[in-house]
């Protein structure tokens, strides 16, 4: 979204917000001031053509926006809660440091915040790395099936060597849902319950887009466990270095194929883009790559090298126009700032 | 408990024990042998006001007394089974040199101790770090369901630079609990049970207590994961260090805000504390945040700054009086020893 | 098997194949030529005595045979496709540099080969360390019920001086069943369903065998993830180095107890045999050792020091003849090679 605009779902009274960039002297550095303002909304997605999930969407997408931000930065977000319940936002992985009251726990940092009310989280984005938000209430309904959460990175004030090297950068979030649940607002989330819809980014394998890179990139795959269950992430062809761990550098990158991502943990995969072909990503475990109870989709996707034509005829992407964006790489190139995506946006719920 | 005594319910005829400290010279160092007598009971516990569960608890208590001793002692610990059922104790962790006939596994070192029997267990702590005990027989269901653990640190003979530093040394083990085998005890645990009660030294949210800590501190978190489910503990407003890994220090510490905690595994996590507030400590596997079916409870708990007032009205804990020792902080500083806790005494079964 | 025999059930016309070896100048190095030809069968196996479960089982057994071959080995498999379903073979790990044709992934690298075809799979043996292979068609089914799953291990050119001290090496396969399917082939592997018997090899205790050592050797344990679920496999009585992931060193060994094996993942131990005794290994999610409602089972073994006696009464193992190779530890010796094991064979499916 442009500056100076609100995020919300188009045509809606809720839009009406703000990406303002200021800058301000902040000790001896500069800071850049990020204001934000974000309705939570009643939103309908649906997952690989006919599974429909009954979200609490952060500017009526899901995933929510992207906060790509430098370290260092003071952030004013301020929440609209236009659904029937309470929420907040915490900022997974923020320090908070002199801020615990915009920690964003209900009963313990603050009050809930009520249906119709608004409340403004003012805090500096610290430390860099791979980041997260998500709501804090009835987290078992609320983060694993209404889909609250959004990616939040800062960018490093002193990167390192390997990060510098990135030429392309993805954000993938993984989460589970719960069909039986998909149409109760304010229910689900028992122990017990079964999951059996995966998905990256907030869609399921077919649903999900190719990770299209070149031969010569060197690739950061952002993973972010942002459901309930734990998977084990292996990517095809490539050996990568595990060199983030919840957004801090690992002392020595760890090199493998397969990662166990828990769930609030990231891990920042890095690999060299030195094979070309068509390679999967997805969950190894094995009855995560199910949409219901039909196989073969999931938690899935493709590294599709741009050299590699994708016209065999048996590949279900043979035809398949990518969607621009679907793992933030385009606005991760933008540098920073907040951005709302239109292949998140879901359908109001009136 | 006093040297001298037993450890055992009150007012029982199984209480008749001994945690006397000898010393003794065992080859150029002196080491201290510490005898204790610990009688397994039929106990009652309550979860979360309502919940109750049939265990066999270790001393009367859930989790088991504490075992605080030095490397390199020579332990003598009596086991009494008061129950209808067989148990043995497995010492995890413990190397057992030379020793293997006492490492509990029913059927491979020793017969299952009988109803009624007892059994002496004499070994060497080593190595150091922060270990555990518990039954070895039908784990499913004695380790899982029926509370048969407790908390084993052996304070090493050279401490690294980063431990020495420890002002606040805290033990939580996690653990799963499913109320539909609660009162059948000799059977649960199997295959496709659900957990539906999650616990921190056998509470669960809001019945956890916080965690008291002043800046200045450095503190040291003892995670040990003594139930049947993987954790994803989460610690706001710090960055912490993964210091060690099952008692043996990290090569080199690896930063993070949230740990993978398997069944088994402990995590010793060190922080400084410099962000006085009100921080949460909780799984986020957001189902394990669930009292039965009753969401914003139990494997949660709070760290409470003293700078901090805890007198806002929407805090639940606003009027609480803490609970000594509830994370065996107050025993660990008393130095080596052998603990009971009246706090994790449980009612008996007739 | 012998070179110039092929891998499959003995007595069946889909016995017909090839081992070979050939030797060629690839580059400045000598590599050689390892040629199989397997076929995937339906195949009959018995956990525990009675259980039975319905397989697609590689050259008729489970796990499949052992590729044990040089890094930079050129392997040439051809897969005959006996059973009703179609199937691929996914070289887990390998990095099929300018192969990707050969990754064994349906519907992205290739067709799923169908009933009665065959498939040449034609790579490179790179990098080295601890691999397998597996079926890439439904693998919520074959994978996780169906046991299309085997051991892969290239020998590194540069060894690291940790492994170059080892004396007795094993291969632990880790998986887990689901009765409620056990003979509907075609169908199973839901979300939510519930794992019901978990193997070492393909065998639950008490039809695993035993790991026998001796003091003095240097033991290397290779944990493979084959199944869905994740496992937290502790050993008793020895404290191991983790020293590789996914068959890559790490940059610095991490030592403990217990290791979380996630599906896909590999772990390599290492421990030096210094601790006379009989030692249990065993998953310590409680409920993984049942077999179905039974307790006391599943995923564990024994390691048994041949300077131990094994004749205890309460020992159940105490008069037991060790079948050989069961942790393909016999074959490893033997260098280089692709072997079937008769130990694994399963009953044929008319």
């Amino acid at each position: 979204m442009n500056p100076g605009q609100t995020a919300g779902r188009p045509g809606r009274k809720s839009i009406a917000a703000a990406a303002l960039l200021a800058t301000l002297i902040s000790g001896q550095a500069w800071a850049a001031k990020r204001e934000f303002e974000m309705n939570i909304e009643d939103t309908r997605i649906t997952l690989v053509e006919k599974q429909q999930f009954h979200t609490f969407a952060f500017a009526g997408q899901v995933p929510g926006p992207l906060f790509h931000v430098d370290e260092g930065d003071d952030m004013e977000v301020k929440v609209n809660n236009m659904t029937a319940l309470p929420h907040t936002i915490h900022w997974h992985g923020m320090l908070q440091r002199g801020t615990w009251k915009m920690d964003g726990v209900p009963d313990v940092t603050q009050e809930g915040i009520k249906p119709g009310d608004s409340f403004t989280y003012k805090f500096k984005a610290e430390p860099s790395g791979t980041m997260w938000y998500h709501c804090h209430v009835n987290v078992n309904e609320h983060v694993a099936l209404r889909g609250m959460w959004g990616p939040f990175i800062v960018k490093p004030k002193a990167p390192t060597a390997l990060e510098k090297r990135v030429t392309k950068d993805f954000i993938l979030m993984l989460s589970d849902w719960d069909s039986k649940w998909a149409n109760k607002p304010g229910f689900g989330g028992l122990p017990g319950d079964k999951f059996d819809y995966f998905t990256i980014n907030g869609r399921a394998y077919p649903d999900t887009e190719p990770l299209r890179i070149t031969k010569g990139d060197v690739v950061r795959i952002r993973l972010i466990g942002a459901g309930d269950l734990v998977h084990s992430i292996h990517i095809h062809g490539h050996a990568f270095k595990i060199a983030f761990k919840d957004g801090f550098p690992l002392p020595q990158p760890i090199t493998g194929d397969t990662v166990l991502v828990g769930p609030g943990e990231r891990y920042d995969l890095i690999f060299e883009a030195d094979n070309p072909g068509r390679w999967m990503v997805h969950d190894h475990v094995d009855s995560h790559t199910m949409n219901g109870d039909r196989p073969h989709g999931g938690l899935m996707t493709v590294i599709e090298y741009t050299e590699v034509k994708s016209d065999d005829a048996f590949y279900p992407w043979n035809k398949r126009v990518p969607k621009p964006n679907f793992y933030y790489q385009d606005s991760l190139k933008k540098g920073p700032g907040i951005y709302t995506n239109e292949t998140f946006q879901g359908q109001a719920v009136q």
